[in-house]
């Protein structure tokens, strides 16, 4: 090999490894985001699964323009969300029962920005309701909020 | 003024510009990004209105990751979901009517990354069907496609 052949190849090695290392950083800023994305929602069924539906909404943008839509109808604000979840839960005859969520797959669309596929389910004392819902995360200076949600189940 | 003053206020002028030019260019893009995205859904409106199912899921990622949620039930992929508005507006007794979308509110995420908040609205012979979706689009090679479509109505 001539020396300019083993220059040669020395630099592609060291691009080689730069690229590794630029890819291995951005999946690791990926995982990282997911994580946090994530931990949101892990707060939120624990938030809701102590009766805490203020802790429940810290997950969702406290801004006007949060939108939340479910069986063909729309909500926007998050004042006005966290009243529809009062109303339908937290008033007399309702229940909040035990809430998980499934299949979470969540879906990085940007640094800043993702979007959340899953199924949630409810054990309550007589029956379970269950469906399924998308979201929309943005990534604000206090972490990741949902912006927008759309939740849907057999019933609407 | 002193020659030290004129000269960091000429400075201060020509920074003040270059940020202007650097936002009306993002803008540009934005602007652009955006009416491409409205592009795809006339487009498909217009197919839809001459019966045109092929023509109307050009607006869909051709993959079979494409995910369709509606009324609390999922499908999957691309030729799924064609099967499904093949069986639900062309099949016997079904009719396609004529389709509307209105309220279109097209969000950017990211320079290749957007969703969209509509309302549907289709005018059949004796009913009016009409409901609320959520688009998620990525920018491929080929243009701006619906990667996940989340629709719901008042009757699911």
């Amino acid at each position: 090999m001539t020396k300019t052949l083993r220059a040669a190849a020395a630099l592609g090695v060291i691009a080689g490894m730069m690229l590794f290392a630029g890819s291995t950083q951005k999946q690791k800023a990926e995982d990282q985001a997911k994580k946090e994305i994530r931990d949101v929602l892990d707060r939120q069924v624990q938030a809701w699964n102590r009766r805490d539906l203020e802790g429940f909404m810290q997950g969702y943008w406290r801004s006007p323009e949060l939108t939340f839509y479910s069986g063909g109808t729309t909500v926007s604000g998050w004042e006005e969300t966290l009243t529809r979840y009062r109303n339908r839960y937290q008033s007399a005859g309702n229940e909040m029962g035990t809430l998980e969520f499934l299949d979470l797959k969540i879906e990085l669309l940007g640094p800043r920005a993702a979007f959340v596929r899953g199924r949630f389910h409810l054990k309550m004392s007589s029956t379970e309701p269950s469906g399924i819902f998308t979201l929309t995360f943005r990534k604000f200076a206090d972490g990741w909020k949902i912006i927008h949600d759309h939740t849907s189940t057999a019933a609407g």
